[in-house]
């Protein structure tokens, strides 16, 4: 799985933790709910910065954003 | 620190590690040496892909070359 994919999904699972919708995640990282859709489905290929964004709008870290599911849980 | 700046540390520190310059660290990910020589300086925004690629070349793994300095060491 690439790390876009990876940081898609957890994305998704840390904005559903916070009860988020796509519309309000956007509108805290400053960009298209389209593109928060597509991040979260692993079809874009995101930089540093946006990743960094995303950890600051889900107040969590951008590793833990980056991190596979089997290496969070160990 | 940005995580791009992170990124170019750690890209430098490894590829020191494993005697490379930053030529052959550009041939191995297919970029320019410019682009490398920016990227270890923290001048770039890569995308996952990209950092993907680094890692590859590097034998290591993406969040090794994401990880603060501090982290890395506890």
């Amino acid at each position: 799985m690439r790390l876009a994919e990876t940081f898609g999904e957890n994305v998704r699972r840390v904005r559903l933790q916070h009860g988020l919708t796509q519309e309000a995640l956007a509108v805290d990282v400053g960009l298209a709910v389209t593109y928060v859709g597509q991040i979260e489905r692993g079809l874009r290929n995101p930089t540093l910065d946006v990743v960094e964004r995303f950890a600051e709008a889900l107040k969590t870290e951008p590793l833990i954003l980056l991190q596979k599911a089997t290496s969070r849980e160990s």
